[in-house]
């Protein structure tokens, strides 16, 4: 009989969960699409069927990460504009219907703290994790402490303003990173563009403006398409001087970049390297290390090694 | 015969230091110029002078809050930019000479830490604060920590860039906070402004452009001038998104202002308030307490505040 817990990642679209043991070892892990009118009950569902899957093992604990502003403290989502949680108090409810002790924590904030505990960041007590898809989650280490804020609506890099005058950000602001330098900027951006290139490969890989995707962009960049090469430089050199606030509040030991987006690879990370690394030669900072996330599954790592934590390990 | 601790803040132009009782009273606070190439010895100078001063009491302890990078563990200076340390191993070397222990901060997060300890952030565990002067100065607390980073460098966050196409700052790089919403910047800003509106009350309280200071422009808009009432509607404005920002990366219980431009009052901080309570409701935040530093020497307090800690209070 195996000690595990259960790791369980709540996002906008899907669910995933899996069995994890005290190294970080995921099993049976499984996706579900994430109801966004009642998510506490797809967390329950997840939970439960991962507890059958392990009859002859002891489920010691259940460690999740939801999007949204999270109160650690009393285990309850406190806003989240892009998931309904029909019980916003997340821990109490999972509590309740299995009775493991439960501990949740904010998506990002789970994925680099799976990052830590068991993929490239291991060893750090400053990190500093962006996760790169539609828009930018982050989640940040001070010191080996999650920085979650007075009321959990901390690490939200996304929404830090570079641009005063730029367009409008889902949050309600203008010119936040997240609508410089994610997926959703590198669309729009896609879908400027090829009005003025239409021979642009990013338009026969999407078939239509309206269909284009940042992983479309990245396609036609790896071959070397100009349009696209230039769209993932403005972006990317975004990204570096978001990077540079960064290394200027939180001087992390390092820089980690997940999720979809930063899979682009060089076309984007190149300048965005360049750019932090000009600015921080400028200030005569020490160099910086920029990796790429190491785990597939590092949010539901990351609230595993939180669920273990709570048990003692 | 009363314990006592000292604590000392060592600035670009002046160190200064007083005798600090544990409820952070001060006592026999004096003031010397920095000497600029041997910063070291003058701390060790005006430790001893208070040394003399405090004959029938004990001293305990010695904190001094430093300006320049901080490696807190080794109790050294690595790298500042306005003041030389002839011995950056400061701890170890007041040490040496004075018998006392002695701990080293950071002068803006020292100053944060004293108004955590004795001023008007008693009871926050997390802060950012932000001090105005020529530039801006900042220490944070999360979760009652002090964000110190991997190598001392955090907490800068007057060099986060705002305005990538703006001004060079004096850290190198282009549209730091710092340079559009401090003195400097205030400064620039007003004789720029003098050539178009010479009748400006800025300049007869001035004399001469290149003698204007971000007081006199404060004094100007006290009397309703109203182009030192732009001016100070511009910084004001960039100070509130630099304070978005930091809302959106920290989320803290509590903002505080300090230094002399904070002192310039609601011409600057009307709008900077403004701003960011525009920005804090759009993106459906709660909303921020902003408040003013309440100590007159935060950096003398905080650095007694480290020292009486470091001595078991």
């Amino acid at each position: 009989m195996t000690r595990l817990v259960i790791g369980i990642d709540v996002g906008g679209t899907g669910t995933k969960a899996a069995l994890v043991d005290r190294s970080g070892e995921l099993a049976d892990r499984i996706e579900r699409p994430t109801d966004p009118h009642a998510a506490t009950k797809g967390i329950i569902a997840i939970a439960e069927e991962l507890i059958a899957k392990a009859a002859g093992d002891e489920i010691a604990a259940i460690g999740v990460g939801a999007a949204g502003f999270v109160d650690h403290a009393s285990g309850s989502v406190t806003f989240s504009p892009n998931v309904t949680y029909d019980d916003p108090q997340i821990a109490a409810a999972v509590e309740g219907r299995t009775g493991l002790p439960c501990v949740i924590e904010n998506d990002a904030n789970a994925a680099a703290w799976g990052e830590r505990a068991f993929g490239v960041a291991r060893g750090s007590d400053d990190i500093v994790m962006l996760t790169l898809g539609t828009g930018i989650g982050s989640g940040i280490v001070v010191d080996g402490h999650l920085v979650r804020g007075h009321s959990g609506a901390a690490a939200e890099a996304g929404h830090m303003v570079l641009d005063p005058a730029g367009r409008e950000c889902t949050c309600g602001l203008r010119g936040c990173l997240e609508e410089l330098a994610a997926g959703r900027a590198i669309e729009r951006m896609a879908r400027d563009a090829v009005v003025t290139d239409p021979a642009s490969s990013i338009l026969s890989f999407a078939g239509s403006p309206q269909d284009i995707t940042a992983e479309h962009v990245a396609r036609a960049a790896r071959q070397l398409d100009e349009t696209a090469r230039e769209i993932l430089r403005r972006a990317g050199r975004w990204l570096g001087i978001g990077l540079s606030n960064l290394v200027n509040l939180f001087d992390p030991d390092l820089l980690v970049l997940g999720g979809s987006v930063a899979k682009t690879g060089e076309p984007l990370l190149g300048p965005a390297r360049d750019t932090l690394a000009a600015m921080t030669g400028a200030q005569r900072r020490r160099p910086q290390r920029l990796v790429l996330a190491q785990l597939e599954d590092a949010g539901i790592a990351g609230a595993a090694a939180l669920a273990w934590e709570g048990v003692g390990g």
